[in-house]
């Protein structure tokens, strides 16, 4: 799979609905196809490829994550989880192993939002949290809206978005943080999800000549940019532990060496597991960026592009998780997850939870990105053992 | 001229090398044709359009600006002194004035920097400041070089770059700062040019995830961009009055929301009339720069893509322009060019000075800019007073 939409450095660039990304769906199709699954795709694009149960009336039990990555993603983030679900249900093929439960692999579109904000759209629009109106819209830095960019790459499907019921959800992701290998455990039990805002911010200062305005009469947008994202720092800091805030986008305009720029356009994003923190980051935030902006008469819109408020995994589902490790004799400890996961959009709708393993120095979404084949199959090993455990032999 | 290479909002978009600056060029060719004048073009695609004088052996006086834009430019910059040295020419003509020296209406390559790096390139190379190789190899944004660009439109001259000797050199621009209107004069007499240092920056910090990154494990190159910001900002005021500094051009990568930049390049552009403060300005922007990064753990690179020395212009021809202005009763005073043009190199190799005319509110570099018909006609007016006397009747 990394061999299609390689990187400059190791790593992938298989941004969703792109080329690479159409050509990373066919071979996850072929693959599904000689496992014997059957694939259903709905009006999101996301792809569910079923291997069925005994009891014709028992709901399926989803295992996924996504096959899209970062500008400069890693070759795990979301990849590691789609195909160790595979590897669940080969694996079950291989030992004979029927399930009452049937088995959806599962691939959702667009988890990371790089392209189109909000990360996590098409498990979004499946959870009801967001109208397949509002995700199709949804615009690239060029310009192209998501809906039209689905067609184009062939993959927009039949099924209702969000018609499919779970009796649960699992999904197997790198950490994407340093916890685990900096406590030298094989496995993180996911309990909870931080929760996020992002908040885009566009500034309007008046586009003039950097060499001929004085000081005086300049209204410096990217000046205002500069205290905002000093300012984010210190209402993070100031959250200490288990809070996170920064800023990954920036845009300029004109974005020309001798213009002061008419319009700075950047993302603030913050997270935390205590919803009384993240509301409070956000609210500081609001508050003290259009008081720095109009010390300098800039102009300051904030519009909330990302959200999801922190997240409680099923007790159930946790346990078989965290028992499976116990079994299997692997180290193994709680975790709050760090970054967003479609698991998070599922556990609005039917029991979920994530199985988690180290990653080398927390990095991720990094083409550096890095994990050893033993923790890889560690994990995937108690995926396999909590799934067939919930789908019941 | 502004119809072709429009903005988006009433200026222009025609950066130097592209399909826009190569219609232009046609255009404006026509019209030196039509206006009897022969044509010349030097290997960095500057035109000379030729008066022929009455003495054989005389030098010409050059009298010109440029027709290249900013990405988001007005429709005057550069383009009123392109076409007034026409004007120069044409009243000539319709008058049967004949000079002992020639005229050359002159229309300099690159003088914006938008697309290319360093601003005023073909004067610059003309004044024997960078070789052509230097020249032909800068970079845009998306990596053409400035050599295949300008083959690729096919204005690639066969003269010597800085072949022509110059007997004198004209240049009429309007002011792009709020001086001339504040102080309700109708002529910028300009004395001087304050001088640049363009300072690239690159900085590189560790591309990571923006929610599963604790702020302890952050190498957070955004930030220390942003402390950069604020320091220049700092030192720019701390040589008040006569001094600018600000930045205009800002690049994240990968410039995702959920990534923190693992490279953040900008432009810092400093300016003075006074050498000294200029020079002590890059000084300090250098030596706090790389501890701010420090504190960070952030790399910082910095190197120097743009550079002139304040200017002092030859004060007989400043004498011509003063004397012109006052004979023909018009306001004026004297003037330090706050942007770089041309004139600042021609004025290595040869006498050379400039006419300024207000602009609306000191705004420039914004498709916004503004003249009046009688602004724009009392400074060509002086112009061609100073032009003729200069070339001798
Ligand atoms: N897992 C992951 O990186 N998801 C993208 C959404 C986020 O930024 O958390
Ligand atoms: N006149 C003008 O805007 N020239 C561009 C070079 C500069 O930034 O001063």
């Amino acid at each position: 799979m990394a061999k299609i939409g390689p990187g400059v450095a190791g790593g992938n660039n298989r941004q969703t609905l792109t080329d690479s990304d159409a050509e990373g769906r066919s071979l996850f199709k072929k693959w599904c196809d000689e496992a014997g699954l059957t694939m259903g795709v709905d009006q999101m694009g996301t792809m569910f490829a079923t291997r069925p149960g005994t009891d014709p009336d028992a709901l399926p039990v989803y295992v996924g994550s996504h096959l899209d990555t970062q500008p400069t993603g890693g070759k795990y983030d979301g990849v590691l989880g789609v195909l160790s679900a595979l590897e669940v249900v080969r694996t079950m093929n291989d030992l004979g192993i029927k399930t009452k439960h049937p088995i959806v692999v599962t691939n959702w579109t667009n988890e990371e939002g790089a392209r189109f904000a909000p990360a996590m759209l098409a498990s979004g629009v499946f959870a009801g949290v967001h109208s397949l109106d509002f995700a199709y819209n949804r615009k690239d830095p060029e310009g192209n809206l998501f809906g039209d960019e689905l067609k184009r790459i062939g993959w927009v499907g039949d099924e209702e978005v969000g018609a499919r019921k779970m009796h649960a959800y699992f999904e197997y992701h790198i950490e994407q943080g340093p916890i685990l290998e900096a406590e030298s455990k094989q496995i993180g039990v996911v309990t909870h999800c931080q929760g996020l805002w992002w908040l885009e911010f566009t500034l309007t200062g008046k586009e003039a000549h950097t060499g001929s305005t004085p000081m005086n009469m300049r209204v410096n947008a990217g000046l205002a940019m500069s205290r905002i994202l000093e300012m984010v720092q210190a209402v993070a800091m100031g959250e200490q532990p288990g809070a996170v805030g920064g800023v990954g986008q920036v845009f300029f305009s004109p974005n020309s060496r001798n213009v002061l720029p008419g319009k700075v356009v950047f993302t603030v994003d913050i997270r935390s597991p205590d919803k009384a923190k993240l509301d409070r980051m956000r609210a500081k935030i609001e508050a003290q960026a259009p008081k720095i902006c109009d010390t300098l008469g800039v102009g300051c819109s904030i519009e909330v592009i990302g959200h999801f408020a922190p997240v409680t995994f099923d007790e159930k589902l946790v346990t078989a998780v965290r028992s499976a490790a116990e079994r299997l004799g692997y180290t193994h400890m709680n975790l709050i997850s760090g970054a967003g996961h479609d698991a998070c959009w599922a556990a609005k709708v039917a029991p979920a939870t994530m199985v988690m393993c180290p990653c080398v120095d927390g990095l991720s979404h990094n083409e550096a990105e890095e994990i050893s084949k033993e923790w890889a199959t560690a994990g995937a090993d108690v995926l396999f053992h909590a799934v067939v455990e919930t789908a019941e032999i």
